[in-house]
Protein backbone atom coordinates (compact mmCIF):
# COMPACT_ATOMS: atom_id res chain seq x y z
CA UNK A 1 0.00 0.00 0.00
CA UNK A 2 0.95 3.82 -0.92
CA UNK A 3 1.08 7.39 0.65
CA UNK A 4 -1.69 9.45 -0.17
CA UNK A 5 -0.93 12.60 -1.50
CA UNK A 6 -0.52 15.54 0.93
CA UNK A 7 -2.55 18.44 0.12
CA UNK A 8 -3.14 22.01 1.94
CA UNK A 9 -6.40 20.35 2.29
CA UNK A 10 -5.40 16.95 4.03
CA UNK A 11 -2.16 18.69 5.32
CA UNK A 12 -2.47 18.29 9.00
CA UNK A 13 -0.81 21.24 10.95
CA UNK A 14 -2.00 20.83 14.41
CA UNK A 15 -0.36 17.69 16.12
CA UNK A 16 1.73 17.13 12.96
CA UNK A 17 3.84 14.26 14.94
CA UNK A 18 0.42 12.17 14.72
CA UNK A 19 -0.08 12.68 11.15
CA UNK A 20 -0.30 9.50 8.91
CA UNK A 21 -1.01 9.65 5.15
CA UNK A 22 -0.76 5.95 4.49
CA UNK A 23 -3.39 3.87 2.93
CA UNK A 24 -2.77 0.94 5.46
CA UNK A 25 -3.72 3.02 8.45
CA UNK A 26 -6.76 5.40 6.60
CA UNK A 27 -7.97 2.11 5.46
CA UNK A 28 -7.58 -0.16 9.18
CA UNK A 29 -9.58 3.01 10.58
CA UNK A 30 -12.18 2.63 8.07
CA UNK A 31 -13.34 -0.46 8.21
CA UNK A 32 -12.78 -1.20 11.63
CA UNK A 33 -15.05 1.79 12.87
CA UNK A 34 -18.47 1.95 12.40
CA UNK A 35 -20.02 5.32 12.91
CA UNK A 36 -18.76 8.19 10.56
CA UNK A 37 -20.03 12.01 10.68
CA UNK A 38 -20.60 13.62 7.19
CA UNK A 39 -20.39 16.94 6.84
CA UNK A 40 -22.11 19.85 4.41
CA UNK A 41 -23.80 23.16 4.69
CA UNK A 42 -27.35 22.88 4.21
CA UNK A 43 -29.56 26.33 3.48
CA UNK A 44 -26.39 27.69 4.13
CA UNK A 45 -25.34 26.49 7.30
CA UNK A 46 -22.60 23.45 8.30
CA UNK A 47 -24.72 20.53 9.50
CA UNK A 48 -22.77 16.94 10.54
CA UNK A 49 -24.62 13.96 10.68
CA UNK A 50 -23.87 9.94 11.91
CA UNK A 51 -23.72 7.81 9.19
CA UNK A 52 -22.91 4.23 8.57
CA UNK A 53 -19.86 4.21 6.14
CA UNK A 54 -18.32 0.70 4.42
CA UNK A 55 -15.02 0.69 2.24
CA UNK A 56 -14.50 -1.22 -0.81
CA UNK A 57 -11.31 -0.70 -2.73
CA UNK A 58 -10.42 3.19 -2.72
CA UNK A 59 -14.28 4.28 -2.18
CA UNK A 60 -15.96 4.89 1.00
CA UNK A 61 -19.78 4.36 0.91
CA UNK A 62 -22.40 6.41 3.31
CA UNK A 63 -25.87 5.26 2.92
CA UNK A 64 -29.67 7.25 3.79
CA UNK A 65 -33.05 8.13 3.30
CA UNK A 66 -33.27 9.46 -0.68
CA UNK A 67 -35.27 12.32 1.16
CA UNK A 68 -32.00 12.79 3.88
CA UNK A 69 -31.35 16.70 3.33
CA UNK A 70 -27.50 16.38 3.94
CA UNK A 71 -26.90 13.72 1.61
CA UNK A 72 -29.24 16.00 -1.23
CA UNK A 73 -27.36 18.77 -0.36
CA UNK A 74 -23.59 17.21 -0.23
CA UNK A 75 -24.68 15.65 -3.66
CA UNK A 76 -25.35 19.05 -5.07
CA UNK A 77 -22.80 20.76 -3.99
CA UNK A 78 -20.49 18.06 -4.76
CA UNK A 79 -18.43 18.46 -1.80
CA UNK A 80 -18.45 16.69 2.16
CA UNK A 81 -16.03 16.06 4.67
CA UNK A 82 -15.72 12.76 6.33
CA UNK A 83 -14.62 11.86 9.64
CA UNK A 84 -14.21 9.00 11.68
CA UNK A 85 -13.14 8.68 15.04
CA UNK A 86 -12.07 5.36 17.28
CA UNK A 87 -11.62 6.05 20.79
CA UNK A 88 -8.88 3.86 22.18
CA UNK A 89 -8.12 5.78 26.04
CA UNK A 90 -7.79 8.44 28.16
CA UNK A 91 -4.31 9.58 28.85
CA UNK A 92 -4.04 11.21 32.17
CA UNK A 93 -0.31 13.05 32.47
CA UNK A 94 1.19 14.77 35.32
CA UNK A 95 0.50 18.58 33.90
CA UNK A 96 -3.05 19.39 33.22
CA UNK A 97 -2.02 20.56 29.47
CA UNK A 98 -0.74 17.32 28.64
CA UNK A 99 -4.05 15.12 29.38
CA UNK A 100 -5.19 13.99 26.04
CA UNK A 101 -6.89 10.95 24.33
CA UNK A 102 -5.52 7.73 22.35
CA UNK A 103 -7.55 7.83 19.30
CA UNK A 104 -7.36 7.15 15.66
CA UNK A 105 -9.43 9.05 13.18
CA UNK A 106 -9.28 9.70 9.35
CA UNK A 107 -10.53 12.87 7.68
CA UNK A 108 -11.91 12.73 3.87
CA UNK A 109 -12.31 15.47 1.14
CA UNK A 110 -14.05 14.26 -1.61
CA UNK A 111 -17.00 14.72 -4.15
CA UNK A 112 -19.75 12.57 -3.29
CA UNK A 113 -21.53 10.56 -5.93
CA UNK A 114 -24.75 9.15 -6.01
CA UNK A 115 -25.16 5.16 -7.59
CA UNK A 116 -27.67 5.22 -9.74
CA UNK A 117 -27.31 1.48 -11.20
CA UNK A 118 -29.87 -0.79 -9.05
CA UNK A 119 -27.53 -4.26 -9.23
CA UNK A 120 -24.75 -1.68 -8.47
CA UNK A 121 -26.71 -1.02 -5.39
CA UNK A 122 -27.45 -4.04 -4.43
CA UNK A 123 -24.23 -5.31 -4.58
CA UNK A 124 -22.92 -2.23 -2.55
CA UNK A 125 -25.54 -2.75 0.32
CA UNK A 126 -24.50 -6.69 0.49
CA UNK A 127 -21.50 -5.60 1.43
CA UNK A 128 -23.13 -3.00 4.42
CA UNK A 129 -24.53 -6.24 5.20
CA UNK A 130 -21.52 -8.36 5.13
CA UNK A 131 -20.16 -5.55 7.38
CA UNK A 132 -22.51 -5.75 10.00
CA UNK A 133 -22.50 -9.55 10.51
CA UNK A 134 -20.77 -12.04 8.04
CA UNK A 135 -22.73 -13.98 5.74
CA UNK A 136 -25.96 -12.24 6.66
CA UNK A 137 -26.52 -10.67 2.81
CA UNK A 138 -26.85 -14.31 1.89
CA UNK A 139 -29.59 -14.96 4.86
CA UNK A 140 -31.46 -11.68 4.98
CA UNK A 141 -34.51 -11.37 2.70
CA UNK A 142 -33.40 -9.15 -0.06
CA UNK A 143 -34.42 -5.67 -1.09
CA UNK A 144 -37.57 -5.21 -3.28
CA UNK A 145 -37.86 -2.24 -5.57
CA UNK A 146 -39.23 -0.29 -3.18
CA UNK A 147 -36.70 -0.67 -0.78
CA UNK A 148 -33.88 0.00 -2.82
CA UNK A 149 -35.54 2.86 -4.33
CA UNK A 150 -36.27 4.39 -0.89
CA UNK A 151 -32.43 4.22 -0.05
CA UNK A 152 -29.45 6.11 -1.54
CA UNK A 153 -25.83 4.61 -1.95
CA UNK A 154 -23.36 7.46 -1.98
CA UNK A 155 -19.61 6.87 -3.04
CA UNK A 156 -16.91 9.16 -2.06
CA UNK A 157 -13.43 8.42 -3.70
CA UNK A 158 -10.59 8.45 -1.08
CA UNK A 159 -7.63 10.26 -2.29
CA UNK A 160 -7.86 13.24 -0.07
CA UNK A 161 -7.85 12.07 3.45
CA UNK A 162 -5.25 11.81 6.44
CA UNK A 163 -5.44 10.01 9.57
CA UNK A 164 -4.32 11.39 13.12
CA UNK A 165 -3.29 8.55 15.19
CA UNK A 166 -2.17 8.65 19.24
CA UNK A 167 -1.23 5.89 21.61
CA UNK A 168 1.01 4.93 24.13
CA UNK A 169 1.49 6.91 27.34
CA UNK A 170 1.39 10.56 28.33
CA UNK A 171 3.82 12.83 27.20
CA UNK A 172 5.05 15.49 29.97
CA UNK A 173 7.61 18.08 29.69
CA UNK A 174 10.94 16.98 31.27
CA UNK A 175 10.34 19.63 34.34
CA UNK A 176 7.11 17.88 35.61
CA UNK A 177 8.83 14.05 35.57
CA UNK A 178 10.06 13.99 38.89
CA UNK A 179 6.20 15.56 40.27
CA UNK A 180 4.60 13.25 42.22
CA UNK A 181 1.58 13.01 40.34
CA UNK A 182 0.30 9.37 39.01
CA UNK A 183 0.66 9.03 34.95
CA UNK A 184 -0.66 6.53 32.47
CA UNK A 185 -3.78 5.77 30.31
CA UNK A 186 -7.55 3.97 30.89
CA UNK A 187 -7.52 1.75 27.79
CA UNK A 188 -10.73 1.97 26.15
CA UNK A 189 -12.30 -0.05 23.53
CA UNK A 190 -16.05 -0.86 21.72
CA UNK A 191 -16.61 -3.72 23.26
CA UNK A 192 -18.98 -5.87 21.03
CA UNK A 193 -21.46 -8.45 23.07
CA UNK A 194 -23.00 -11.79 22.38
CA UNK A 195 -25.75 -11.64 20.07
CA UNK A 196 -29.18 -11.64 21.33
CA UNK A 197 -31.99 -13.21 19.72
CA UNK A 198 -35.54 -10.72 19.26
CA UNK A 199 -38.15 -11.90 21.96
CA UNK A 200 -40.61 -14.29 20.56
CA UNK B 1 -35.93 19.12 32.35
CA UNK B 2 -37.86 20.71 29.63
CA UNK B 3 -38.46 20.06 26.03
CA UNK B 4 -36.18 22.19 23.57
CA UNK B 5 -38.14 24.41 21.25
CA UNK B 6 -38.39 22.57 17.54
CA UNK B 7 -36.95 24.65 14.81
CA UNK B 8 -36.92 23.97 11.37
CA UNK B 9 -33.13 23.41 11.50
CA UNK B 10 -33.86 20.68 14.23
CA UNK B 11 -36.74 19.17 12.88
CA UNK B 12 -35.84 15.38 12.59
CA UNK B 13 -37.64 14.83 9.07
CA UNK B 14 -35.98 11.28 8.58
CA UNK B 15 -36.93 8.89 10.96
CA UNK B 16 -38.98 11.10 13.38
CA UNK B 17 -40.19 8.46 15.67
CA UNK B 18 -36.44 8.21 16.84
CA UNK B 19 -36.69 11.94 17.51
CA UNK B 20 -36.03 13.39 20.97
CA UNK B 21 -36.26 17.08 22.04
CA UNK B 22 -36.33 16.81 25.81
CA UNK B 23 -33.20 18.53 27.48
CA UNK B 24 -32.98 15.13 29.63
CA UNK B 25 -32.23 13.11 26.95
CA UNK B 26 -29.91 15.42 25.07
CA UNK B 27 -27.96 15.85 28.64
CA UNK B 28 -27.46 12.49 28.83
CA UNK B 29 -26.20 11.63 25.44
CA UNK B 30 -23.73 14.83 25.91
CA UNK B 31 -22.35 13.77 29.25
CA UNK B 32 -22.20 10.14 28.57
CA UNK B 33 -19.84 10.78 25.14
CA UNK B 34 -16.19 12.21 25.00
CA UNK B 35 -16.11 12.80 21.18
CA UNK B 36 -17.96 15.06 19.54
CA UNK B 37 -17.39 16.11 16.03
CA UNK B 38 -17.75 19.42 14.80
CA UNK B 39 -18.50 20.91 11.36
CA UNK B 40 -17.98 24.15 9.75
CA UNK B 41 -16.98 25.65 6.35
CA UNK B 42 -12.92 26.13 5.72
CA UNK B 43 -11.90 27.94 2.64
CA UNK B 44 -14.88 27.62 1.10
CA UNK B 45 -14.95 23.61 1.56
CA UNK B 46 -17.13 21.50 4.63
CA UNK B 47 -14.90 20.03 6.86
CA UNK B 48 -15.47 18.17 10.47
CA UNK B 49 -13.19 17.41 13.08
CA UNK B 50 -13.32 15.43 16.15
CA UNK B 51 -13.07 17.13 19.58
CA UNK B 52 -13.63 16.82 22.83
CA UNK B 53 -16.73 18.14 24.43
CA UNK B 54 -18.04 18.38 27.95
CA UNK B 55 -20.96 20.29 29.55
CA UNK B 56 -21.94 22.69 32.37
CA UNK B 57 -25.46 23.67 32.74
CA UNK B 58 -27.32 24.96 29.40
CA UNK B 59 -23.84 25.54 27.72
CA UNK B 60 -21.44 22.69 25.63
CA UNK B 61 -17.32 23.44 25.62
CA UNK B 62 -15.11 22.31 23.01
CA UNK B 63 -11.64 23.02 23.35
CA UNK B 64 -8.34 22.94 20.65
CA UNK B 65 -5.43 24.34 19.70
CA UNK B 66 -5.27 28.24 19.14
CA UNK B 67 -3.98 27.64 15.96
CA UNK B 68 -6.19 24.84 14.61
CA UNK B 69 -8.10 25.69 11.07
CA UNK B 70 -11.71 24.69 11.96
CA UNK B 71 -12.30 26.04 15.16
CA UNK B 72 -10.98 29.35 14.00
CA UNK B 73 -13.46 29.34 10.96
CA UNK B 74 -16.30 28.46 13.51
CA UNK B 75 -15.70 31.65 15.37
CA UNK B 76 -15.12 34.09 12.32
CA UNK B 77 -18.49 32.52 10.78
CA UNK B 78 -20.37 32.25 14.14
CA UNK B 79 -21.95 29.07 12.96
CA UNK B 80 -21.05 25.60 13.83
CA UNK B 81 -23.14 22.64 14.53
CA UNK B 82 -21.52 19.75 17.01
CA UNK B 83 -23.00 15.82 16.41
CA UNK B 84 -22.64 12.97 19.14
CA UNK B 85 -22.94 9.59 18.57
CA UNK B 86 -23.13 6.53 20.98
CA UNK B 87 -22.82 3.34 19.20
CA UNK B 88 -25.25 1.27 21.23
CA UNK B 89 -26.16 -2.31 19.17
CA UNK B 90 -25.80 -3.72 15.44
CA UNK B 91 -29.31 -4.36 14.92
CA UNK B 92 -30.12 -7.66 12.34
CA UNK B 93 -33.34 -7.85 10.81
CA UNK B 94 -35.30 -10.33 8.40
CA UNK B 95 -35.11 -8.05 6.09
CA UNK B 96 -31.86 -6.56 4.60
CA UNK B 97 -33.55 -3.18 4.55
CA UNK B 98 -34.36 -2.98 8.25
CA UNK B 99 -30.94 -3.65 9.50
CA UNK B 100 -30.05 -0.74 11.44
CA UNK B 101 -27.70 -0.38 14.54
CA UNK B 102 -28.97 1.01 18.02
CA UNK B 103 -27.53 4.48 18.23
CA UNK B 104 -27.84 7.75 20.41
CA UNK B 105 -27.03 11.03 18.69
CA UNK B 106 -27.00 14.83 19.16
CA UNK B 107 -26.99 17.17 16.90
CA UNK B 108 -26.32 20.92 18.42
CA UNK B 109 -26.67 24.00 15.95
CA UNK B 110 -25.31 27.46 17.38
CA UNK B 111 -22.93 30.41 17.59
CA UNK B 112 -19.59 29.41 18.88
CA UNK B 113 -17.93 32.05 21.68
CA UNK B 114 -14.50 32.01 22.68
CA UNK B 115 -13.85 32.45 26.10
CA UNK B 116 -11.39 35.13 26.85
CA UNK B 117 -11.25 35.33 30.75
CA UNK B 118 -8.32 33.71 31.48
CA UNK B 119 -9.58 32.52 35.25
CA UNK B 120 -12.80 30.68 33.75
CA UNK B 121 -11.01 29.42 30.92
CA UNK B 122 -8.95 27.64 33.75
CA UNK B 123 -12.21 26.26 35.84
CA UNK B 124 -13.92 25.01 32.24
CA UNK B 125 -10.93 23.38 31.36
CA UNK B 126 -10.40 22.07 35.32
CA UNK B 127 -14.28 20.26 34.39
CA UNK B 128 -12.80 18.84 31.14
CA UNK B 129 -10.20 17.04 33.56
CA UNK B 130 -13.04 15.94 36.08
CA UNK B 131 -14.63 14.43 33.28
CA UNK B 132 -11.90 12.68 32.11
CA UNK B 133 -11.09 11.25 35.49
CA UNK B 134 -12.89 12.43 39.14
CA UNK B 135 -10.32 14.65 41.25
CA UNK B 136 -8.19 15.03 38.57
CA UNK B 137 -7.96 18.98 38.49
CA UNK B 138 -6.82 19.04 41.98
CA UNK B 139 -3.81 16.25 41.38
CA UNK B 140 -2.39 17.31 37.99
CA UNK B 141 0.31 19.92 37.81
CA UNK B 142 -1.94 23.34 36.90
CA UNK B 143 -1.47 24.73 33.31
CA UNK B 144 0.94 28.10 33.31
CA UNK B 145 -0.06 31.58 31.43
CA UNK B 146 1.65 30.04 28.91
CA UNK B 147 -0.02 26.79 28.26
CA UNK B 148 -3.82 28.17 28.96
CA UNK B 149 -2.76 30.85 26.17
CA UNK B 150 -2.28 27.82 23.48
CA UNK B 151 -5.75 26.54 24.20
CA UNK B 152 -8.92 28.11 23.32
CA UNK B 153 -11.90 27.39 24.59
CA UNK B 154 -15.44 27.51 23.16
CA UNK B 155 -18.51 27.74 24.31
CA UNK B 156 -21.45 26.65 22.76
CA UNK B 157 -24.91 27.35 23.94
CA UNK B 158 -27.41 24.12 23.67
CA UNK B 159 -30.69 25.67 22.56
CA UNK B 160 -31.35 24.83 18.94
CA UNK B 161 -30.72 20.73 19.43
CA UNK B 162 -32.06 17.71 18.95
CA UNK B 163 -31.49 13.89 19.92
CA UNK B 164 -32.20 10.96 18.16
CA UNK B 165 -32.43 7.70 19.44
CA UNK B 166 -33.17 3.87 18.05
CA UNK B 167 -32.98 0.70 20.89
CA UNK B 168 -34.58 -2.40 21.17
CA UNK B 169 -34.74 -5.60 18.51
CA UNK B 170 -35.56 -5.28 14.94
CA UNK B 171 -38.48 -3.90 13.53
CA UNK B 172 -39.75 -6.49 10.21
CA UNK B 173 -42.70 -5.94 8.34
CA UNK B 174 -45.62 -7.79 9.18
CA UNK B 175 -45.42 -10.30 6.04
CA UNK B 176 -41.75 -10.98 6.73
CA UNK B 177 -42.16 -12.17 9.87
CA UNK B 178 -43.08 -16.16 9.94
CA UNK B 179 -39.50 -16.50 7.89
CA UNK B 180 -37.06 -18.83 9.17
CA UNK B 181 -34.37 -15.78 9.98
CA UNK B 182 -32.67 -15.12 12.68
CA UNK B 183 -32.99 -11.76 13.74
CA UNK B 184 -32.00 -10.18 16.86
CA UNK B 185 -29.38 -7.86 18.07
CA UNK B 186 -25.27 -7.42 19.20
CA UNK B 187 -25.00 -5.30 21.88
CA UNK B 188 -22.21 -2.98 21.73
CA UNK B 189 -20.79 -0.62 24.16
CA UNK B 190 -17.38 1.45 25.12
CA UNK B 191 -15.56 -0.28 27.79
CA UNK B 192 -13.48 1.61 29.98
CA UNK B 193 -10.50 -0.86 31.11
CA UNK B 194 -8.22 -0.68 34.55
CA UNK B 195 -6.11 2.47 34.53
CA UNK B 196 -2.04 1.10 33.47
CA UNK B 197 0.47 3.17 34.88
CA UNK B 198 3.17 4.97 32.88
CA UNK B 199 5.60 2.41 32.07
CA UNK B 200 8.81 3.96 34.71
Amino acid sequence: MSELQVTPQTHIKRGAKKADYSQETIYQILDEAFICHIGGVVNGYPQVQPNLHWRIGDTLFIHGSSKNGLISAILASKQTCVAVSLFDGIVLARSAFHHSINFRSVMIFGTPTLIEDEVQKKQLLDALLEKCAKGRSHIARAPNKAELKATSVIAIPIESASAKVRTGPPVDDPEDMALDIWAGIIPVHLHFGEPIAEPS
